[in-house]
C-alpha cells in the first residue's frame, strides 16, 4: 500500500474538522502517541486528533480513505506489542475524549459506552448497581483498546474475555460508513457474528465508535489463598490439576521467585521467595468457598507445594492483586538500563507445566533475567525478559528464546499471544498458526479496507 | 445466481466419487431430505451423497462449484426455520455418516468430533469423563447442524450458546479449499475470529467437517422447582426479576396454561392448569441450591405465584424436561390436521413480560390454537401456532401474527431469531434487524462462495 504523507492542506482541512485544541502536530503531543508500553521502537505519527463524536469520525475517516492517510486508533497506549505505534506515521484517532458512559440499563445487564473509557473507570461507575464488567487487562486500558485487543486478564479464567461481554459494536469503516452491528440481547442466531469478527481486529478493519456491553453481578463471596512451591514445574502441574478438578477458580496466577521478588522489594509483601500461586475464588456463600478451597490445598499439596496461605483478607488479597498487575512496570524499574520483552503464549493446560518449565530454562540458559508469571488457569504464559538497551547480543537472545517459546507453544496446539494481540511482534508466527486462513483474513481484510489505511503494517506479515 | 440442474452426466461423476451405497437419487431418498422439522413446505433435491471424509467433501463440492450446482449440508433435519430445505434443488450433502468422536482430550476440556455426530450421543460418549457439552437443543440435532446454527436451548440460561463451545474449525469451502481457524486453547488475540463467522452462517459460508469443542464438568448437585402463576404476564415479571436478582438459573422456562394442558394429557404430569415456570438450578453443595432455590420462591411469590414446587427428584425433573423438549411434537399431534409455525424471537430481558403478553393476545384476537413457551431467561419466546393445512386464511392470520411479534421484538432492541436461525422464514426482517450491515454480510458470502453454490436462498432477502 501507499500512503501520503501530510501535507500542509491536509494539516488545515483535517484542522478544520474539529475544535482547536483537538488537532495537534505539538512535537511533544506526537511523542505522546509513538509508542505503546511495548519493548518496539516507537514511531512518530504526523499528526494527533481527539474526535469528540462519531460524525466527525466519520469525517476524517472518508477524508483520509481519500487521500489515502493511514489512520490509528488511540486508547490509553497500554497495549504490549506494539498493536497502536504509528508504523506507517500518518494520522492517530485518540479516543481519550471519547469517553461516555450513555446508557447503563441495570435490569437488562447492560451498558453503552464510548470507546474511550476506561474499564477501571466504567466499574467504578457501576459499583452501586452490584453489576460490573470483568475482563481485567490491568493497565488503565480504554474499552475500545480492549475491543481491538480482545483483552483479557486475571479474572478470564472465570469470566471469559472481552469477546464475551460485547453484544452490540457501532464501528466506522475506512470508507466513513457507519456500521451498527449485533443486537442488545443475550442471544441471537440472525446472520452473520459481524462483532466478533470485529472483537481483536486491532483497530484494522474499522474503529469502534461505541459498544453494548455485557454486565454481571459481582460476587457474593471471595476466598484467595498463596500457595508456594519447591518448582515451577511443581506449581504448573497444581494448576493443571485444579482446572482439571473442575474447582472454577475466578483467579489462577503463578509467579516465579524473580517476581516475587520484586514484589517484596517494592511492596514489602514478605512473601516466601518460591514459585507462587495466587488463587481466588467466587462464590454464593463462605461455606461453600470453605469446601472449595479445602479441595485447592488437597491438589496444592498431592503436587509438593511448601506452603498453602487461605484466608485472605480483602485488604491483603488487594495488595497482591494490586502487586500482580504493576508487575511490569516493577520490572521496568529494577533494569533502568534496559528495554523489557513481554512474551504472551498460551497452550492447552496440559502442556502448561511443559512451557512454563521450558520458559525458565530458557532464561536461565541465555543469562538473561527473566520473570515468569502467566494466567495459569488458561494455559496463557508471560515471560518479561530484560534486554540492555544498547547490547544487540541480549536482543539477539531475547528474539531466539522468544521465537523458541512462540514455536512451541504453536506446536503444542497453542496461539502465539493469548491476550495481547498480534501488533508487531507477533506477525511473523501468523502464517505458522493460522496457515491457509490467514490469507481469508487477508481477504477480509481488503474487504472492508481497500486502501489500507487503517492500523497499516500491523498483524499481517 | 444461475445454477445447473443435475445431467445424467453429473450424476454418473458424483456417483464415481463415493461408494454405490452412498449417493442416490431415489425418491424416498429425496423425500426424506426435502424438508427440515418446520412448517415451510419441502422442495426436493436432485441427489443425496453421504461423504464419510473431507477429502470426499472436498471432491463433491470442487465438482459442485465447477458445475454450478446448489449443495446444502444435512445434518438430521431437525431445524425449525427451514434451514436445510433446498430450495434450489442441487445436490444434499448428509453428513449423518461422518459421525466419529475423533479424540476426547478430557484434561484439556476438548473433543474433536465429526459433524454428524448427534449431540445426545456426544454427551452419552463423554458420561463418564465427568465432563458434557452443554448446548441442548432438544431435537436430536447434530454437532454440525448447530454450529451451522448457532444452536441453544434449556440449559443457555447458565451454559450459553454453541458458539461459546467451538474453540476450533475445520471447513471445506465451496471451491473444495479446506480451511482450519481457530486454535485448541482457551484463550488467544490472535488475528480475526473466523470460526465464529461460521458458527450460525448456515451452511452458506462453508461446510463444517471437524470441530474442536470446549467441554465442562457435569454439575454436583442439581435442584429444580415447579412454579405456577395466574397469569403469563405475572410468570414473565417473575422471569425478569430471577435474572435482575442474579440468581443464575441453569434453566427457567416458561409455559402457559394451553402447554400444560398438551403436558398432562400426553404424559399425565397432572400439573396445575396455568401458566408454569421451570426453574433448576445447578451447584456445587445441597445446601447452597437451598439457600437459592428460597430465593427464588420468595422473587415468585412477591410476583404473585399461586403455587412453589421445589425439590423435584431426578426423575420427575427429567420427565418433566423430556416433555418440554417433546412439545413441538405434542402440538403436532394434537392437531393432526394443521401445520404448526414455531415463532422464536428474543428480546432484552425486562422486555420479556411485553413479548409475551403479546403472544397471548395476538393468538386470542386472531382466534388462532396458540402455544407459548419460552427459554425465558434469555428473553427467548417461542408460540406454537396452529393453521389448518388448507385454509389459506389460517395462515394469512398466522403470517400476520408471526409479522406483529417479530416487528415487536426488533422494536424492542431484540431479535428476529433466538436459537432458530434465519432459514427461509425469518429473511424478510433481516433488513429491519441488521440494517446496512446486511450488506457486508452478504459481501462476506460473495467473498468466501462466490458462486453462491452453499444453500441458497437462506438467510438473505
Amino acid at each position: 500500500m501507499n500512503f501520503n504523507p501530510l501535507s500542509t492542506v491536509h494539516i488545515q482541512d483535517l484542522k478544520a474538522m474539529v475544535a482547536a485544541d483537538r488537532f495537534s502536530t505539538g512535537a511533544s503531543v506526537l511523542k505522546l502517541h509513538a509508542k505503546d508500553q511495548s519493548h518496539h521502537r516507537g514511531c512518530l505519527p504526523e499528526a494527533v486528533i481527539w474526535p469528540t463524536d462519531r460524525l466527525e469520525v466519520v469525517e476524517i475517516l472518508k477524508y483520509a480513505n481519500d487521500n489515502r492517510l493511514p489512520v490509528v486508533g488511540w486508547g490509553s497506549g497500554s497495549s504490549l506489542e506494539g498493536n497502536p505505534i504509528p508504523v506507517k506515521n500518518g494520522l492517530v484517532l485518540d479516543f481519550s475524549q471519547m469517553n461516555c458512559i450513555l446508557d447503563v440499563r441495570e435490569e437488562d445487564f447492560q451498558v453503552d459506552v464510548q470507546p474511550g473509557v476506561i474499564y477501571q473507570d466504567l466499574n467504578e461507575h457501576l459499583k452501586y448497581t452490584g453489576l460490573f464488567f470483568p475482563p481485567d487487562p490491568g493497565a488503565r486500558a480504554t474499552v475500545g483498546g480492549m475491543i481491538a485487543n480482545n483483552a483479557s486478564g486475571t479474572r478470564t479464567v472465570y469470566y471469559g474475555s472481552t469477546k464475551d461481554y460485547v453484544l452490540k459494536l457501532t464501528v466506522v469503516l475506512a470508507s466513513g460508513e457507519v456500521l451498527e452491528m449485533g443486537r442488545r440481547v443475550s442471544k441471537t442466531s440472525s446472520g452473520y457474528d459481524l462483532p466478533h469478527l470485529f472483537v481483536g481486529s486491532e483497530g484494522t478493519l474499522g474503529v469502534v465508535v461505541e459498544a453494548t456491553l455485557r454486565l454481571v453481578g459481582l460476587p457474593e463471596e471471595f476466598s484467595a489463598a498463596v500457595v508456594t512451591f519447591p518448582s515451577v514445574e511443581a506449581a504448573g502441574k497444581a494448576v493443571s490439576a485444579i482446572v482439571r478438578y473442575g474447582l472454577n477458580p475466578a483467579a489462577l496466577e503463578l509467579l516465579d521467585s524473580a517476581c516475587i521478588e520484586l514484589f517484596n522489594r517494592e511492596k514489602a509483601l514478605g512473601l516466601d521467595l518460591s514459585p507462587t500461586l495466587f488463587l481466588e475464588f467466587h462464590g454464593p456463600s463462605i461455606a461453600y468457598l470453605s469446601e472449595i478451597m479445602g479441595m485447592a490445598e488437597e491438589i496444592c499439596r498431592e503436587n509438593g507445594s511448601l506452603a498453602f496461605s487461605p484466608g485472605l483478607g480483602r485488604d491483603e488479597r488487594n495488595r497482591l492483586f494490586e502487586a500482580r498487575h504493576e508487575l511490569g512496570e516493577m520490572v521496568v524499574r529494577a533494569h533502568t538500563d534496559c528495554r523489557i520483552q513481554v512474551l504472551d503464549v498460551a497452550v492447552p493446560i496440559t502442556a502448561y507445566p511443559d512451557i512454563i518449565s521450558m520458559a525458565r530454562q530458557e532464561a536461565d540458559a541465555a543469562g538473561i533475567q527473566g520473570y515468569a508469571f502467566s494466567h495459569a488457569g488458561d494455559g496463557n504464559l508471560h515471560l518479561c525478559l530484560a534486554g540492555r538497551k544498547d547490547e544487540t547480543g541480549d536482543w539477539e537472545r531475547i528474539d531466539r528464546i522468544s521465537q523458541r517459546m512462540v514455536s512451541k507453544a504453536i506446536s503444542l496446539g497453542g496461539t502465539a499471544t493469548g491476550e495481547h494481540g498480534v501488533g508487531i511482534g507477533k506477525r511473523k508466527y501468523m502464517l505458522a498458526e493460522h496457515g491457509s486462513s490467514l490469507e481469508w483474513m487477508q481477504r477480509i481484510k481488503s474487504l472492508f479496507d481497500p486502501n489500507g489505511i487503517l492500523n497499516p503494517g500491523k498483524i499481517f506479515p
